[in-house]
């Protein structure tokens, strides 16, 4: 599982600071999860094919986090794509993007879907073999959502030596990777403990930008591999969060901690600060696998 | 009068080539031509306060003409504007970008005006005691118009020399410079001619971009002190120019020298080149005051 920061910055696009996307990588699945301003230039510099991304989730329609979209949508069709693209966020996007779309008299060729997200409460919203998306439901000044990437529970691995030793068929492999039993032609059964080691463990990854603090996603994100949680603010500004519904950076350890996160990114830091280092120390007060989000920065799990 | 290029190439943003974006300064007054994604940006690149930008002019409502707009109109809200913002720009302008701003529960506080353009004559936008602003209108893909930039006529440079020679007293200096004659007290007129100077010039620039070859422009910027003009094309790809409704440098060239323009600048180059040099060779060959609009590139006139 791999995260790239494409930008991690709160508000206005600026020269070194990028607003909010970034890509996740994850049991082969490419992710782009929300569309800051510039972010087709975040693409090209960090070598990710345009061509990979057929799903896109906008988590809410505030500017840093979505102003990059129509120029991703039309930069897909300048391309030639004919792959489809699926995107995912706030009732109102399908006609913030078709009206520019339509103004500019520049309809995709490519089949473009809008899921458009209204739910309150917690819902899958993609599911096939590789993975499961849901929605995180976040409290902030407009309706949000923070997604949930959950990779699908993975086969078992064979034991060679042992398939080998009791002479199995390959035509029984698959079901042996399938937690299947073996019954031999003498009747006897090797339980399949025997015949295999237990598969990586499923993956997670949680997303959870814009928010202020929301004790109750922690069942949703309950032993997640990793989470991405939004530090706008250092403790010394806690004051501001209220009004502006985000989050400082202790928060998100609390968050982080009940939710009995394995890792915990930073990001979405205000403008007003000079480095992050604060951010870091202030989230290790309560949770201590934390990493600091930069533009640029790849994560792997 | 200056011109900084922000962005001059067309398409889609990519690392070092931004979309159009170019910032005029004409006497005294700052104006933004289109506003291509980055835009913001490439503005603080260039070190132009966002606070001296009243007025926006979008030539056609294409992406690369446009897309950083909803950004810019949201940057100066949280930066706490409160000076106001005219836009002009085709039909559909004002819809696109209060969608935005609904869409994120974040209308500005800052009074924002928004001119329409519907007319495909010239008509005069802009009309201040500095500058007078008319549309140039063009032939694009969709509704699309350049602009031309006007200082208005200077007042005539006093003769300091002069006016002391014969005693006039200074209450009637400025209606010296604006052109009149004096009368001394004996009754001896002094013509005008024998106390100023001619005052500099009144400076103009041109703005066309995007547009097919187009020679019925050439009346209305008849000498104009600086041309800008799409060259999308080289002479070899010439053949795009119909579908596309773009130009080749040549026509731009063409133009300029029609027009008898003192200086013609080049832009929105096809990403399909390596170089822009090839460009300026071919216009040379029609008109020989050519220069090339790179990113980051100020002119002077």
């Amino acid at each position: 599982m791999k995260v790239t920061i494409l930008g991690c910055y709160s508000a206005t696009p600026r020269t070194l600071n990028n607003p909010t996307a970034q890509v996740l990588e994850i049991n082969n699945r490419i992710f782009l999860i929300d569309c800051g301003e510039g972010t087709q230039v975040q693409l090209r510099k960090n070598k990710i094919k345009f061509n990979r991304i057929k799903h896109v989730f906008i988590s809410h329609l505030h500017g840093d986090h979505f102003f990059g979209l129509p120029g991703l949508v039309s930069t897909f069709q300048m391309l030639g794509r004919e792959t489809e693209l699926h995107i995912y966020g706030p009732k109102g996007i399908k006609e913030a993007i078709l009206l520019y779309l339509k103004l500019g008299n520049s309809y995709t060729t490519y089949p473009l879907y809008f899921h458009e997200l209204t739910s309150k409460d917690s819902e899958v919203i993609l599911d096939d073999e590789r993975v499961t998306v849901q929605t995180i439901p976040l409290s902030h000044r407009v309706y949000t959502n923070g997604f949930l990437f959950t990779e699908k529970p993975k086969e078992r691995k064979l034991d060679i030596n042992a398939v080998l030793n009791y002479e199995i068929d390959k035509c029984y492999y698959q079901n042996i990777k399938n937690g299947k039993d073996v019954t031999l032609e003498d009747g006897t059964v090797i339980s399949n403990e025997k015949l295999t080691f237990d598969p990586p463990s499923a993956k997670s990854y949680a997303f959870c930008s814009d928010t202020k603090y929301k004790p109750d996603i922690i069942p949703l994100i309950k032993g997640v591999t990793a989470l991405y949680h939004e530090a706008t603010f250092l403790d010394k500004h806690k004051h501001l969060c209220e009004h502006t519904k985000h989050s400082t950076a202790k928060q998100a350890g609390m968050i982080a901690s009940e939710a009995e996160a394995k890792n915990l990114i930073l990001g979405h830091y205000s403008t007003r600060y000079d480095g992050q280092e604060a951010f870091k120390e202030e989230a290790a007060e309560v949770f201590p696998s934390v990493a600091l989000a930069q533009d640029g920065k790849v994560f792997e799990f």
